[in-house]
């Protein structure tokens, strides 16, 4: 059983993409299965097989602790840990080739605090990899650019997966895609971009801290996708394959 | 009118720390006045003079419409923005010398999507500000230490805003304290602290992002406090002074 955790910020597109990836792997013959671990969660674009909401009761939490929405979130996120027994009895049950972790909301209850480290690190598969969405449609500028990309790396060190970074919404940005492709690919470039739009304190911050990112690799291989035309899922599949199967094909 | 935004992953301390400025202004005469901007908080340590719940409701949003408490929670982020007006007229109302802004619960919600930037570039103030709590009961390695100041780096080139670094709960983490002073202020012993800890890629990504971090200054100046016992409050007003006040005392 292969994990594939899918992550990003609010509203990045994580739960089109996880019922994307289910499709894709059906279609070519392998049985996947998803994992929603989102409490908070109300409608989602596939049926899951296994759902952290079965033992984490949001409105509930709320209810009993006498707790606001802020305090009932983190409360319940927290709580995800503290099921993982349940969780992994479930996972064992369906079994499947690929599992497809649909993640909460909010990413930072999810990366930040306990619970997600502790996930990643005890749900008992073999390769593991997470899909980190950069939400096209908040980046607007190239300093926004390397805003998202830091978060993406802060995340990448928290969670310690082997991470492979997808643009979506390619299909809602237009020509930016065009820009953003060569900020992720040409560091000279995105200076340049950079050197542009600011000045001073922002510009040496920007540009020293893209040059250590650089040297990491921080954003090699942004692949984007759109989750509504199915745009770039060739490419997204191949990376999934490169890190879960050593580059073999999809196994059934 | 000076602001200062009070900003943090959730729990991190954010409204403790607000409640705690608006005692130290009112203790040295000056007239401070808090804005909540979180629609999503139930009970702060404080009253606030101006109130975004006034403004944007986190329960009818979800009965209007029929949202999940994740999705309603985006709704009622976005909409801070589309009541600026109100919010300024409030606190032209108030006008206070110090505008202390407690920032929504979730930071992701408020920095990576428009409606935080917009407040911060429209709220029209004089000097401004943000305060970063490093939460220090998530620090718990090295490399947690780097993933924070990623998240710091990266949120304060999203606001655009100078920014205090600030360490919270040092009564909570005992003799982890020293540890993360020394990482903050020394790259040659947190590069140490990662070597020992991790190997391979993850100390190769860590170690060169951490030297461009360096290079821009990511952590110099980093503030232990505690909200408890109040302690490091007398560096914290201090560095509060030099941005807002080029140095001098408060100003009543």
């Amino acid at each position: 059983m292969k994990t594939i955790f899918v992550s990003g910020t609010a509203g990045s597109g994580k739960s089109l993409l996880t019922s994307k990836l289910l499709d894709y792997y059906a279609r070519n013959g392998a049985f996947a299965a998803i994992l929603n671990l989102d409490p908070g969660v109300d409608n989602m674009p596939y049926t899951c097989d296994i759902d952290v909401r079965d033992y984490v009761d949001y409105v509930s939490i709320m209810q009993q602790y006498e707790l606001g929405p802020n305090g009932a979130m983190v409360m319940a996120n927290d709580l995800i840990a503290s099921k993982i027994d349940e969780i992994q009895n479930d996972v064992n049950k369906v079994n499947p080739d690929y599992l497809i972790v649909d993640t909460p909301g909010q990413i930072e209850l999810f990366a930040y605090r306990s619970s997600g480290r502790f996930i990643v690190d005890n749900i008992s598969t073999e390769e593991k990899t997470n899909i980190f969405l950069f939400d096209g449609s908040l980046i607007t500028s190239p300093v926004n650019f390397v805003s998202i990309a830091l978060l993406a790396t802060s995340i990448r060190l928290r969670l310690n997966l082997p991470t492979i970074n997808v643009l979506t919404k390619t299909d809602l940005i237009g020509d930016k895609l065009r820009n953003i492709l060569q900020w992720s690919t040409n560091l000279k470039t995105l200076e340049n971009a950079i050197g542009n739009e600011t000045d001073g304190d922002t510009y040496t911050l920007t540009t020293n801290i893209l040059r250590g990112l650089n040297l990491g690799g921080f954003a090699q291989g942004l692949i984007p996708i759109s989750n509504l035309t199915g745009e770039g899922f060739g490419n997204l599949e191949g990376a999934l394959s490169r890190i879960l199967n050593l580059g073999e094909e999809v196994e059934g």
